[in-house]
C-alpha cells in the first residue's frame, strides 16, 4: 500500500504518529521562505501538511504543483490555527520526506466546486470535471441511491436477473440502436429499450418478483437532459393487482428517502386520476408542492360578448395567491413570457382583487365588477389575489396555463427544493392518437392492460379515446420518476392490442412471436414499474441536471466528447459485417 | 394480491386456517372417482391440494391440466400421509374453490427435473425451461453470489460506478460489436469490450476504488460455452501494489464461498509463477486439486539411442499413483486418448513401476531396468505407480501432457467437484507472439505494466519475450476465474506500450488519446481485477456449462433461438443509419 491512512481520516487522536499518505495536491501556500502548506486531497478528504525547513532543498529542486500525485511521510501534530470546517481540521502532517508519483500539466478546468467552464470544456475533460466535489458527491449519492434500491428489493424477496443486451429489433414507440451480427450477416441485433419483454417471461417462467438495474437504449433526438443510454430500476411481480404494486413501491420510495435524506415521507402517497392532473394542473406530472390549481371559466365567460374568450376552445385561470399588487411593468413581463415562441399564447388576462375587495381586470371594456365577482367566486379568490386567465386552443392553452402555474409557483417560492411531495397518477388512457401516423398509438407500451371492465371497447374504434388502462406514474415534484402498469398475460387480449395498433397478424407473430407464445404455457397475472434511475438521483441530489449523475453522459448530438466517439471505423471492420456506408447527400 | 400464502410457506402451524394460494399445476393424481390430489407450484415450492367432493361437477366441467395457472381457496389440513422430503408436506389445502387464470397447451419440453430435451428446444422454449428447478437454483445462486459480491465490495469501500456501453471502437485484440450512429451518419459507436479504460479514468478521477457488475461485448467466433456478451465483477483500485490486490480479492473469494457454500476457504492462497505453472502443469490455470506435476526427461533420456526422444524437443512424463496394474487395455485406450486429434499425439510411453520393485516399459528395447530406475527417481514414482511419458514439439507436448494429466486426476478420482482450490498464477509475460500477425501484442492488454525493473528491456526487440508483467490470475480447479494487472500510469510508458505493439503515434492518438490525455493530469498508481462472473457462478453450482447460469443465453451462432435474433431489419431503419447491406458471395 501506498498509504498508512486517507486524507480523510486523520483526528487528534492520530497526534504524534507516524503516517503515510497519498493523494493529489488541492493547494500550496507558501507562507513564508522555509514554510509552505499544502492541502493533500483523495476521495475520503482534505489533510494539511507542512513543509519545514528539513525539506527546503527538495522543495526547490523538486517542486510540487497542483493536481500532482503524491506520497508523503510525517509525523501528526495538532494545529495550532484549527479549521472547524474540515473533517481533519484539528490536525496536520509534518512531512519528513515526500516523492512525486506523477506529475500534472496545469489543469484546463477548475476542480474548484464552482466551476465556471463551459459544458464542452468540461465533458472532453471529463476525468478532470470528474474530480470535482459537486460531482462526487453525485456520483456517491448515486451509488448510495442504487444499493439502498436493491437492499429494500431484497428484504421483498425480489431477484436481480440480468437480460440480454443483443435482442431483436421490435420498433413500435421510439427507436432502436442496432448491431449488426458479423456470424449472421445482413442481420441485426437491437439493443433494448427496457427489458419489458423479458421480465414479463420471467413472470411466465414463474420468477414471481424480478428486478435489475439496467442501461436501456434508445435512439432519439435528444433533448436537453435526455441520453442514449439511460438506466432503469425496472421490477416486475406476479399474482398482483395494481394496489400491491402501488403499495410495494411506495415502500421503496420512503425506504430510499429515509435512508439518503433522512425524510419520513407521509404515506400513503396521495393519487390522482389522469383526467384530474390535466383539467387541475393541465399536465399528466402535477407539482403538488402547491396549490393553485387550474380552473375551467368556459361556462363563466363565454357569450358575454368577448371575442378572444368566444373563440376559445378552453378559457382557464388560476389564482396566483397574494399578487394583487403586481405592478404593470410585472404583468407586462408576465404577458411577455405567456408569448414566448416555448409557451405560445397570444396574450394574458389578469383580474386583480385588490385588498379593499375591488376587481380591476385588463377586460374591464368587457366585463363589469358584477361579473368579475362571479370570476372570483369560481376562482376562489380572496382580496390580495390575482386571477390570470389564457384562452385558445384546448391542448395548447391547458400546457400554456399548466407552465405560467409552475412560473407563478416559482416566483412565489411554492417549489421548494427541499419539500418532497410524491404523487400517483393513475388511470392513464390506454391509446392516444397519434396525428403523424394517424393512428392509435400505445400510450405507455402495447403489453399495458386495459381496464377489465373496459375490454369490450376495444372492439369499437370510435370508443379507443375512453379506454383507461391499469397503468400508473409516479411523480414527484412535478417530474415523472417511474411508471409501470398491470400487463395483459393472455394470448386472445394482446393479439387484439397488437392488431388494435395496426399491427398484422403476420407482423405480431414476427416481432413478437415468442411472447404471444409464452402466453399459451401458463402465463400469471403480473404487472410492474421502471423507474428512472438517472432522474431520481438528480431529485433526490437536488438538481435539474441528470448529466452531473452520470459518470461519463453524452452531448445533446449523443457524443462522448472525451473519447470523441461515434467516430468512423475501419474498412475491415465493414467488411467483416456485409455493410457499406451510404454518402449524406449535401444538405 | 392474488394470494395470501405462497407454495413454499404452509406448515404444520397454519392447520386449520383459510387460505388462498396461487401458482401452476406440477401434477394431477386421480386418488378416485371423487377424490384427486394436485400439486401446486410457485417459486418458492409445491403444496399438495385436495379436490373433493363438493368441486367434482366443476372439476369435471373446467378441468386443471399440466401448467395451468389457478388460484385457489381452502382450508389447511394435516396429511394423512406426510411427505418429509417436501417442505410443506406435513399439510394440504382441502380445496373450497378454485379459479382457472389461465389455461396451458401441453408443454413442448419437459419441466421436471431430469430432462432430456434437446439444447436446441430448450432454448427455444427458455421462458419453460427456465421453470425447472435445477436452472431456478442456479439463478437464485447467481443473484447470491452478485449479492455478496456487492456486499463486500461495500465494506471494503468500492463504489459502484456506471460506465458508458456507446463508446469508441478500439480494436486491439478481440473484435468490437459496433453500433451504427444515426445522428452521426457513418460514425460507429463500439459495445465495450470491457469498462477498462473507464475505470482507468475514474482512478485518475481519484474514485479510489470501483467496482461494477457489468455486461461486455466481443464479437469473436463462439466456441462451446462461450458467450457474445457476458458479465464481469470488474475492479479497480488505486495507490495498490499487486500484493494489495490480491489480499482484497482473496478476500473477496473467501466472503462469496463461506457466504454461498459455507466453505472456509484457507488463505493465503498458494501463488504460482506463469513459468512454474507452465513447467509443472503444463499449461497457465493448472488445477491444484492434485499433485501429478509435469517431470521435464530432456536430460535423463535423451541421447540413448530412442529416435523419438532424440528426436524430440520435449519428452516430459507423469507419474500416475497406483496405476502399475494398469490391463494392456486400459494403457491401449490411454494410448488411443492421446492420438485424438484434439490431443495430436503419435504415441504413449509407459513404465509399470510394479509392486515388487521391479519396472517394466513399453520400452524396454531401448531402456534396460538399471535405466528405468533413473526415471522412476526423477518421477518420484514408487512401486506400484505407472510412469507416464510424452515427447514431441514442445508446446504440443506440453499441453497434451496437460490434458493426460487431467484426464488421469479425472479417472483417479482426484478432481471432486466439492473441493475447491484456488490459486493465484503470477508473472505472466507482458507480450505474447501473434504467428498469425508477425508481431508482439499485449498478452493481457496495452495497459498493463511491466516489472518495474524490466522497463529497459522494452527497448531491445530480442527481450521482449522475457519481460514478465505485474499480471495476475486467479484460477480455480483449473478454470481461470479471474485476472488482472497493475497498469501503466505514465504517459510515456504507456506510448512506448503502444509502439511496441506496433501502434503508431498516430494511432495511439486517435485510439487512446483520451488516455494518454488523462495520464498528463496526475494520474495515480492503480491496478485492478476482472471477475468473470458468469463462469465463478457455474463453479459454485458445480457446473460445467456456464449457459444453465444465464437466464437468455445464446447459441454457438450467437443467436437468441427464442427470439429469432439477430434477425433483418427494415429498409427505414437502414436508411436513417446512412448504411448498406453488401450480398453475401454464394459459398
Amino acid at each position: 500500500m501506498y498509504r498508512t491512512h486517507t486524507c480523510g481520516e486523520l483526528r487528534m487522536e492520530h497526534v504524534g504518529q507516524q503516517v503515510t499518505l497519498a493523494g493529489w495536491v488541492q493547494v500550496i501556500r507558501k507562507i513564508s521562505a522555509n514554510l509552505s502548506f499544502v492541502d493533500l486531497r483523495d476521495r475520503y478528504g482534505l489533510t494539511q501538511l507542512v513543509i519545514g525547513d528539513q525539506l527546503l532543498t527538495k522543495f526547490s529542486e523538486q517542486p510540487l504543483g497542483r493536481e500532482f500525485v503524491i506520497q508523503v511521510k510525517g509525523v501528526v501534530r495538532e494545529r495550532s490555527n484549527k479549521n472547524p470546517e474540515m473533517a481533519t481540521g484539528d490536525i496536520e502532517i509534518v512531512l519528513d520526506d515526500y516523492t512525486i508519483l506523477n506529475g500534472s500539466k496545469v489543469p484546463p478546468i477548475s476542480i474548484m466546486d464552482n466551476s465556471n467552464d463551459s459544458d464542452e470544456l468540461r465533458m472532453k475533460y471529463r476525468y478532470l470535471d470528474l474530480r470535482r466535489n459537486a460531482i462526487k458527491q453525485n456520483l456517491e449519492l448515486r451509488y448510495r441511491v442504487g444499493r439502498e434500491a436493491r437492499n429494500y428489493l431484497h428484504t421483498q424477496g425480489f431477484m436481480d436477473i440480468e437480460t440480454p443486451f443483443l435482442i431483436k429489433s421490435t420498433p413500435e414507440g421510439a427507436r432502436d440502436f442496432v448491431v449488426p451480427s458479423r456470424m449472421n450477416p445482413n442481420e441485426f441485433y437491437a439493443l433494448p429499450q427496457s427489458p419489458q419483454t423479458f421480465k414479463q417471461l420471467l413472470m411466465v417462467s414463474g420468477y414471481d418478483r424480478y428486478y435489475q438495474i439496467v442501461k436501456c437504449f434508445r435512439d432519439e433526438d435528444l433533448r436537453a437532459d435526455r441520453q442514449p443510454e439511460f438506466t432503469q430500476i425496472d421490477c416486475e411481480m406476479s399474482f398482483v393487482e395494481q394496489e400491491d404494486i402501488l403499495n410495494t413501491f411506495e415502500s421503496m420510495m420512503k425506504h430510499i428517502f429515509r435512508e439518503i435524506k433522512g425524510i419520513d415521507m407521509k404515506d400513503p402517497f396521495p393519487r390522482m386520476t389522469f383526467d384530474d392532473a390535466m383539467e387541475y394542473y393541465g399536465n399528466d406530472k402535477p407539482d403538488i408542492r402547491f396549490e393553485m390549481k387550474l380552473v375551467t371559466m368556459n361556462e363563466t365567460v363565454k357569450n358575454k360578448g368577448f371575442k378572444v374568450f368566444d373563440d376559445a376552445e378552453l378559457v382557464v385561470a388560476i389564482n396566483a395567491k397574494g399578487c394583487s399588487e403586481y405592478t404593470r411593468k410585472q404583468l407586462d413581463e408576465l404577458t411577455d413570457w405567456v408569448k414566448r415562441p416555448q409557451i405560445g399564447m397570444t396574450g394574458l388576462i389578469y383580474v386583480k382583487h385588490n385588498t379593499d375587495g375591488s376587481l380591476k381586470s385588463s377586460v374591464d371594456k368587457f366585463f363589469n365588477e358584477e361579473q368579475l365577482k362571479e370570476w372570483a367566486a369560481k376562482t376562489g379568490s380572496q382580496p390580495g389575489d390575482l386571477i390570470l386567465v389564457l384562452a385558445g386552443r384546448e391542448e395548447r392553452t391547458r400546457k400554456a396555463m399548466s407552465e405560467l402555474r409552475l412560473e407563478m409557483g416559482e416566483r412565489l417560492g411554492l417549489r421548494d427544493k427541499n419539500v418532497y411531495a410524491p404523487l400517483w397518477v393513475i388511470d392513464f388512457p390506454l391509446f392516444e392518437y397519434a396525428e403523424a401516423e394517424n393512428r392509435w398509438v400505445a400510450r405507455h407500451h402495447p403489453f399495458t392492460s386495459p381496464k377489465p371492465e373496459q375490454i369490450h371497447l376495444m372492439d369499437d374504434l370510435s370508443q379507443y379515446g375512453n379506454i383507461k388502462a391499469n397503468a400508473y406514474d409516479i411523480v414527484l415534484n412535478g417530474t415523472e420518476v417511474g411508471g409501470g402498469s398491470i400487463r395483459i398475460f393472455q394470448r386472445d387480449l394482446q393479439e387484439k392490442m397488437f392488431a388494435a395498433l395496426g399491427m398484422s397478424e403476420e407482423e405480431a407473430a414476427h416481432k413478437f412471436g415468442f411472447l404471444l407464445g409464452a402466453f399459451e404455457y401458463g402465463a400469471p397475472p403480473h404487472g410492474g414499474i421502471a423507474f428512472g434511475f438517472d432522474r431520481l438521483c438528480s431529485l433526490l441530489g437536488g438538481s435539474e441536471s441528470i448529466r452531473d449523475f452520470i459518470a461519463f453522459p453524452k452531448n445533446n448530438s449523443g457524443r462522448d466528447v472525451m473519447l470523441d466517439a461515434p467516430s468512423a471505423i475501419d474498412d475491415y471492420q465493414l467488411d467483416e459485417l456485409y455493410i457499406s456506408l451510404v454518402k449524406q447527400e449535401p444538405a
